[in-house]
């Protein structure tokens, strides 16, 4: 059976003042049943009067069994991101629309909470990338990836040209908008948009997907989990590439950068109410057909 | 039976020296045959001693009835802007590869060249656009494209939300990397390679092509060549948003901006050898299956 | 102002019983209106004791100015089809979803047939294709298509070798699972699902739409509504491949066959309610973003 | 090191008298190294007085180490799915042009042979897939595929409506031309031409690809390739859905029939010269570009 959980960040949408009523709920709830409880200390800021212990998002990591993030996946991305080097379970309740991630409404959070906080849920580990730019063999600048790294023009209008290596192997050099390196949890994202596949959330791997590039077969490309991947962008210059990660950090680029992405060794730990099903989630926001 | 032309501009790549021997035989043959020969003066700066007459780019278009274009079809399509108010035809020589638009190659323009000036060759008109942008009712910038005009994400990972009207009524709202008002010469370069299909260069038609659209049924749209099209970047600011004409020309927006696209009244006239097949060119240049 | 209907033929899904309640309430209200009513001697089977004048297709072609089609879009390229040689105009009830051609409800089909009677209506155009298979210069077998024209494979696994001319110019040769030859009304079918563009209703335009093409720049390519189109399938058998006009009629092919498809000189003449509004209907059935 | 290979099968392209010229100068090759040389029976029955061991498929699987396959990937397709159940090595020679998976070129097929027969080898795995009708519980029909299993629709203009599973999890139901379950071996075939991503040969995963879907979200799903995929055709008969292995093998399919597909237990061992490049056969077949 899975632990229950005994120490409970909460984290809000970031300056978001509408996931405060649902932050009060859910700290009422959970001290009523005798857990401690941790606010997040920008969200503390939000909400003055709280009357609960705050933490920095570290602290937060370090003490708390289950972080609940309240706002939506972009909230729960950078949470997955800044929480990623500790042993922390991740709950998402979504302020607005179902989110992938999050993906518990406020309206059922507590019935959902009562089975979870009794051990039952289900929990997934999900992949996350690592970005490095290295310039001269240093490395200048990193970032930490749930969904995506992006390779993209900045600034310019123009086309960008990236060289792809995979393990070492030269894969090609394409010109387009950009490239994006996605895990499962991305593939629904921002490289769905552009084109690529859906990748089941537990598989081990990683997908490379061209946007808008200028030759048509430049097709997404699925390789294991485990590969090294290095992108080259030619001629580059301040301005006129970065690398974002999740669509949140963003990395400059001078030209003869290389830009490393990898597997984080540790994974993501999102806990799911017990009747949690990835495809109802797929059919309800894809508007796919479902059963007859 | 065509006219022949009598005085002929002759207008290189922008400050590419690779186009100075191309043009020194150009204008020798041009020169042997009588007739009037006018060197653009941003290229003759690029040729010392060339002792041709120079001209603006507006002398040019008032004084020539034909500018040969020596580059590629990004120096055509700046010149087709720059040109598109005068009665002149376009003749475009491709330096490096086989273009769309500059489909004569150095080692036989000559030969083409002969017949062309005997009359014997394809006129075709191919639409342009034109872009505005308002900002409470005025025009605050515009330019012409005869590929296409891209609205798109500027400076920002995240997506931009564009609602677009066409003659007025409002077709969609949607979240994108962008949108490309594209004419059907431009159906070949960037729209295409953020899937659009093909227009066949004569047409009347107008293709709008989300990039990256985050509603995977935001697919391309063919509209009449003559409808009015507007496209409102919601909640842009200065720097998240912009204009982009043929990836030449950018225009900045604010906050409310209105970006009106139309075909504009005159048509760009390209002169082709008279064996010009464009759907030779397009499975040259798409690596289409040719004739079994 | 437009002229209003006197005369108005009754046409029902095919052997679909469903559709019946709505034709017994048009009948009684367009006869409450003294207007002449005529079912399609088809439906009538369905409807014993209708107590209605009966007719042939084409003999409601002959006699009535308005034709109201109750069933789906599949029942309205039926009607469209077998009526294309009349003056008759059309109007769509569908029975079940919204369709993009028959667009009215039946629950409030009986108000917008009160404006549509008063003359209060919009009217729109629609250009349809005719296929014709020739062998050795002969026609052997034709049909109209309201939506589209597909060759492709039939009774086989492996692709077809297909080889496309426009207007007498060879286009290219492709190996796919077919092409499709669409009409604008045609672009939101068959031709959408396989990568096509959204033509807008009224332009004069052709989409030539290959399915899963082997090679990936075979892309849809939008040309002239007045093109000719010629398709020849290499070494086909029997068996191997066939023509299908709208989803409906089947022509078969044997080997050196040719496929012309062309334009044809009539137009199908659809009436909609004064507010009709395509991208509406658009936006309803591809999930597009409406007004904020 | 690499085991090295002492009775080696020869296996022509069926019916296929192009590829005797090879066969010819590789068993006199193959005998002058003192190796055994063992013809499969149906391409013995073109070669005339070969003088050469011959037998049967399964006699080769259970005799040789190393099946010498001439033809395209077509003919390695097939000789792989008859020879799954034996220990035997594959290699494939291409009698036309570069293949996937028969990578050796006639003309330098005996300097790739010297250093393979050394054991200067590259043993690549390839997963195979087998698919099985069942109807009322009993499996009627079967077939392992390397390339693909696709359900598709069959003397049949009409879309079909496929419900799928994964591991026992409701997918979706959806309308589509057909549905391809493809390995990373087929993801650069079929699949590829309808939309699917590349996946790299040695992942351990299973791509499920709609061809035209009706619904423009149903995009190609990644699985892992330990799944169990269930296909149901709703209210298919005889003709209207069939299931193709590798486009080769055909199985029909009768109302409430399911499909059902896994990975096959034994792996196909394909064997590459040592300078193998993966991406390079991409780069050559995708007209990639390659480095600068």
């Amino acid at each position: 059976m899975a632990n229950t959980f005994k120490c409970i960040g909460l984290i809000g949408k970031y300056a978001d003042s509408t996931v405060l009523g649902t932050i009060k709920i859910l700290s009422d709830y959970l001290k009523g049943r005798q857990l401690e409880v941790i606010l997040d200390e920008s969200t503390a800021q939000l909400l003055p009067g709280h009357g609960l212990k705050t933490a920095s998002r570290a602290a937060i990591g370090a003490s708390c069994d289950l972080a609940i993030v309240i706002g939506g996946d972009g909230t729960l991305l950078n949470a997955a991101r800044s929480l990623i080097s500790y042993e922390i379970c991740l709950l998402g309740i979504n302020q607005g629309r179902l989110g992938f991630l999050a993906d518990i409404s406020p309206h059922d959070m507590i019935q959902k909470l009562d089975s979870i906080l009794q051990g039952i849920y289900l929990e997934e580990q999900r992949i996350m990338l690592h970005a490095r730019i290295e310039r001269a063999g240093q490395c200048i600048s990193e970032s930490d990836a749930l969904n995506d790294v992006a390779v993209h023009k900045w600034n310019v209008a123009r086309m960008i040209e990236v060289q792809t290596y995979i393990n070492g192997q030269f894969v090609h050099t394409h010109r387009s908008d950009g490239i994006i390196v996605s895990t499962p949890t991305g593939s629904t994202a921002y490289a769905l948009s552009s084109g690529g596949p859906i990748l089941h959330p537990a598989l081990n791997a990683i997908v490379l997907v061209p946007v808008s590039p200028h030759t048509m077969s430049n097709r997404p490309i699925v390789v294991d989990g485990d590969s090294q991947i290095e992108i080259i962008v030619k001629d580059s210059n301040q301005s006129h590439a970065q690398v974002t990660c999740d669509g949140q950090i963003n990395l400059s680029l001078a030209s003869g950068d290389i830009i490393k992405v990898r597997k984080k060794d540790q994974r993501v730990r999102l806990i799911h109410p017990a009747d949690h099903d990835h495809y109802k989630i797929l059919r309800a926001k894809l508007h796919w057909g479902g059963e007859l």
